[in-house]
C-alpha cells in the first residue's frame, strides 16, 4: 500500500567538527519519504523553488516516489544551515530561510487523498490538519513535531493530536510538551491527549514506544562513527511509516509496531554514516535485513534461533 | 555457588523531594550482597561499628548471608547522607563520615579464599585488589568503581582492570576513564584496559554490555514512581554476580551474561520502589520470574511464546 508524506524539503548546510558541506539535499519529507520508500510506495507533497537541483528530483524518481504533489513554484528552495557539536548529540541552527517554504500549503492532488497511510512530517501543526482536512480514508496518520510548534503553536498542536493515531517526538520535547520529567508518564500523559501510540526518541539511547498497556524500548544500534545525525528522526518516522504500510493490514496493532521501529530505527542508523540522504542511495533491503538482524542479537536476551 | 562479596556497610540518611529517611541501611556491599542471594550462596566481607543495628546483621543472616567476614570493631558505622533532585537522576551527597570505613582492610577469613565468584563492590582499587591477593581459586572476578577513584586513584584502578573479567561503571565514569564521549567507544576502550566484559549503566536508559564482538542493550523497567535510587548499582551488580553464580559454568559466556544483567536490571528495578533494601526483604522469586518476563515483552520485537 501507499503512504502519503507531507513535509519540508530543504537544501542544506551541514557543519560537523570534521566535515561541511552545502547545497544538501535536506529536508523532513526528503528524509521521511526516501526512507518508506524502502517498503512501499510514496506520495510525497512538497514545495521547492525553481532552483531546485533536478537531480534530486530524479533522485525521488528513481525511489519510486510520486511527484504529483511536489509543488516546484518560482522563488528559492528553503534553506536550512546547522552546525553539530564534538559530541554530535547537540546541533545549533545557524540560518534558516524559508523562501518558497513561507507560504506553503499542502493542498493535495485528488489521486492521494484516498492514501491508506499518512505521516506528516515536521511542518506547523495547522497544515498537518489542513493535510487531514483533505484525506477521505486514512487508516493510520502519524505525525512528527518540534520544539518550535510545542512553544507557538500549541493549540494547533493539541487539535492535530485528537486527530492522529500516533506521534513521534523526541525525549525534550515530550517532556516540553507534558512538563513531565519521566519519559515514562510522559509518554502516558501525550496518550490521553489522543494519540493512540506515542514514540519517544531518545538518540544514542534509542526510542520508546506507548501502546494501550503496552510498552516496547527500542535500543539504538551502536556506531562508533557517525557523520550527520541531519534528518534521523525523520528518516525512522518514514521507516515506520513504510514498513506499516507495506503490512497492509486492517488495523495496526502494537506487534506490528514494535517491529516497524526497529526498521525506522535500521535506517535511521545507516542514514547517519553519511551526509544528507547519500547513505540512502546505496542501501539495499540485504543491508536493512542484516543490521535487523542485528538488533534482534543486541536486545533480545533469549536468542532463539 | 557462592559468589564472595566486599564494599562498604552504611547507615544512610536519605532525602528525596517527597520523603526523607535516617538510620537506613546501606553501602554498596549490603545492596549487592542481599540482590545476590536471591541466586546464590553469599560470603560478605566489610566492616561495621558497634553501633550497628543488631536487626540488620538479623537480616543478612535471614538471607543465608555468611557474616564470617563481617568485621564489627569498636567505634561508628560509615555514614552517608544524599538528597535527590526532582527528576531522582541527579543528587548530591550531604555528608560523608567514614568513621571505622577509614581504617577498613578486607581481610578474607580462609574459608572464604576459595570463593568461585567475586563481586569487588564500589571500594578503593587498592582495597579492591588486596582481596584478589588473598583469593586462591576465583573464576570470575566483577568489579565496581565511580568517580572518586578515577579522580585520585586512577593508577590502582588501572592495576585492578587487568586482574577483573567485567567491570561494571556508570555513563559518566565511562567517558570519565576513557575520554570518550560516545558510550560505544568507551566500551571498547575499557576492554582494552583488561576486563573481557564491560557493563555500562545509564541509569533510566538501561545499561550496555560490551564483550568480544558482542553488543546487548539491555532497556531498563518503566517505573512511574522511584521512591529511592540508591544503591540501585550495586543491587544491579549484585543481581548479575548472583545469578552467574548460579549458573555455575566453568566459563561465563556472553549469553550468560545478557540474562545476567537482566536479571541485575530487575533487582535493581525492583529495588528503588522504596526506601533502603525494604523492597528486596518482601520480592519473590516469583517477582523476579514476573518481571523477567516483562523485560521480554517490553525488548523483544518478535515475541516468541
Amino acid at each position: 500500500m501507499s503512504v502519503l508524506v507531507v513535509g519540508s524539503i530543504a537544501l542544506d548546510h551541514v557543519k560537523t567538527p570534521v566535515e561541511e558541506q552545502s547545497e544538501l539535499l535536506g529536508g523532513s519529507a526528503s528524509y521521511a519519504a526516501v526512507s518508506a520508500s524502502f517498503f512501499s510506495n510514496v506520495n510525497l507533497v512538497g514545495v521547492v523553488g525553481d532552483d531546485f537541483p533536478k537531480k534530486h528530483i530524479e533522485f525521488f524518481g528513481d525511489r519510486k516516489i510520486d511527484l504529483a504533489g511536489l509543488q516546484i513554484v518560482e522563488g528559492k528552495t528553503f534553506r536550512w544551515s546547522g552546525e553539530y557539536h564534538w559530541d554530535l548529540n547537540t546541533r545549533e541552527t545557524r540560518s534558516v530561510e524559508l523562501n518558497v517554504f513561507e507560504h506553503f500549503t499542502p493542498d493535495l492532488p485528488s489521486a492521494f487523498t484516498d492514501t491508506p497511510y499518512v505521516l506528516l512530517a515536521n511542518i506547523a501543526p495547522s497544515l498537518q490538519s489542513h493535510v487531514l482536512d483533505q484525506m477521505s480514508r486514512a487508516r493510520f496518520v502519524i505525525a512528527d513535531t518540534m520544539d518550535l510548534w510545542i512553544s507557538i503553536a500549541k493549540d494547533d498542536l493539541l487539535a492535530l493530536l485528537k486527530r492522529v493515531d500516533m506521534l513521534i517526538l523526541n525525549d525534550s520535547e515530550a517532556r516540553q510538551l507534558t512538563g513531565e520529567t519521566s519519559l515514562i508518564r510522559a509518554g502516558a500523559a501525550i496518550r490521553k491527549m489522543g494519540p493512540k501510540f506515542v514514540a519517544i526518541k531518545k538518540g544514542e539511547h534509542g526510542c520508546l514506544l506507548f501502546g494501550e498497556n503496552a510498552f516496547f524500548s527500542c535500543a539504538a544500534f551502536p556506531l562508533e562513527d557517525i557523520h550527520d545525525p541531519t534528518g534521523a528522526g525523520d528518516t525512522f518516522a518514514g521507516g515506520v511509516a513504510g514498513y506499516l504500510a507495506s503490512l497492509n493490514h486492517e488495523q495496526v496493532t502494537f506487534e506490528h509496531l514494535r517491529k516497524a521501529v526497529v526498521y525506522g530505527s535500521v535506517l535511521a542508523s545507516y542514514n547517519v554514516e553519511a551526509f544528507s540522504l547519500e547513505r540512502l542511495r546505496s542501501l539495499t533491503h540485504q543491508d536493512l535485513e542484516h543490521r535487523y538482524q542485528s538488533f534482534r542479537l543486541m536486545s533480545h536476551f533469549e536468542i532463539l534461533g
